[in-house]
């Protein structure tokens, strides 16, 4: 697996089982409520992943845009799929997205990089 | 139809047509920009209505949100799945979307109470 | 009860039955744990509603202000208290958070002034 | 004067007094540094005016938009000006200025309709 | 002292310096007032910090977080407190804070692997 | 030319290489908007870009405040007026800026450390 995504994915997981230790209710609450939010529903998952994916870049949070890049490139979004959501999530969030779009860029080239 | 829903898109009107009305370049590409980004394409028309629906909710713009719904429900977005939209935007986006998901609604009601 | 107090819970109550009328898991949960997140626990619930109350000025969602004020005083929060929870809003968020000190300080005078 | 030009000036005086009126120390430097930050320097104050209206506008605050509104309109900033300040609120801050826009036009159309 | 804590205070020492050693007034005065907003007054200082910390939390600030999470450390609040604090940031701010929710924990835990 | 200068002008070329280097039509047409914004119009190229540097500075963009940063630079803009700017964008959006700050502050301190 490439650098960025390996690394990404291995800090995410120790930090959230960091996070998942300590017990408080509220936080294990919303991070269960967070993974049901994108289950196959009246959308399908795919949909309900690019949805995640397009918020994510308009309130511009590189590691939430990230997530949802790899989840929509393991439910099967195209390149071309990717970059109408990209390109709604530019006109509505404007010039200011353009730093977080050349991040996501980035990791999507390490997704489609990596060997199937 | 509705008073809410006449309301908007009188004033909407209106003012995109003082904005068009001064001669500013950029201002006036950037609405054109604006109206391609939602063409049906690779994602069909519909998926990208959603995109810009959840996009809004998230940013917290109560007029673009309204906009989005009435094109979602033109594009025949079932209250279902409206509501699978919501609950993205609402686990992203946190409880500081909770107004703006009541004001959503509101006009939702409005634009189903219509006679078609 | 104030006009503005008044209108402001009884429209809240009235849209939020409208949200959790249509039968959507996840925003059923998320008003749910939202709820939850309040309570007393390490910290006493005062603690909490200020924490809520400066996050909503920075975030600046006017309704989300009004209704942190209004449980911050049923919880015995004082003026002074609250100016000084506005100053560290008004610092961390700048003077974009003024139109919202403006109306968070309306509605404060206006539920001081109901008889108790 | 228009309507909403004398309404919008008569609420922000008022509330202003309100805020003051506590005794605050932070509130009240911080009131007072607002006004000083716009004052001739370096950059010519019309120019600083300039640089609060395009703040206001990416951060999207329809009352802190009239207000710099309104004082680049007394600075002399011309409708070609102002446009072109609208442009780059726009492209850097995305459709989702684009309501904003709305009202900011229908306020500064307001101010020009006054008679001098 | 650890990596990350002992480099975050060096850079952000450095900086606050460089940006105090050139004359701007509004600057300065602001640098001033900021670090008033936090003492003790009405709330106590403790207090005010946990207002920091969930503020830069939804604002979703990684060095403000970290600088907030190490005051309130100072100041006595507890893992369990921490925890509750970070609640209502996630509530109200979203999964969207998700991310910087996993830093301000690794930066707490090298807080508290410090030998006192 | 610094380390920093260097590494953010090379990894900026080279992801908008990577981003145009797919056929959307939307995010080309935006690229070119973006910059047909800041050309020479009513107001001089020198004034939109520090337009476009305070809009950068209040959204809490590095990269985007590291460009203008050194767009405005390139045009002449003098430390001092620097930061006039900077004391705008820190108090209309507030502390939550100064971590930016301090980076914007690296960064220019890198510019003017350049061989001429």
């Amino acid at each position: 697996m490439s650098h960025i995504v390996h690394d990404f994915n291995e800090y995410r997981e120790k930090m959230n089982g960091r996070i998942l230790a300590t017990d408080n209710l509220v936080v294990k609450r919303f991070f269960n409520l967070d993974t049901n939010t994108y289950q196959e529903g009246a959308l399908p998952a795919k949909s309900k992943e690019m949805l995640g994916l397009v918020a994510s870049m308009v309130l511009r949070c590189d590691d939430c845009i990230r997530y949802h890049v790899q989840e929509c490139h393991q439910a099967g979004v195209t390149r071309a799929e990717f970059f109408e959501i990209f390109s709604v999530g530019l006109v509505v969030g404007g010039s200011i997205v353009v730093p977080h779009l050349r991040r996501a860029v980035e990791f999507l080239d390490a997704l489609e990089a990596e060997p199937k």
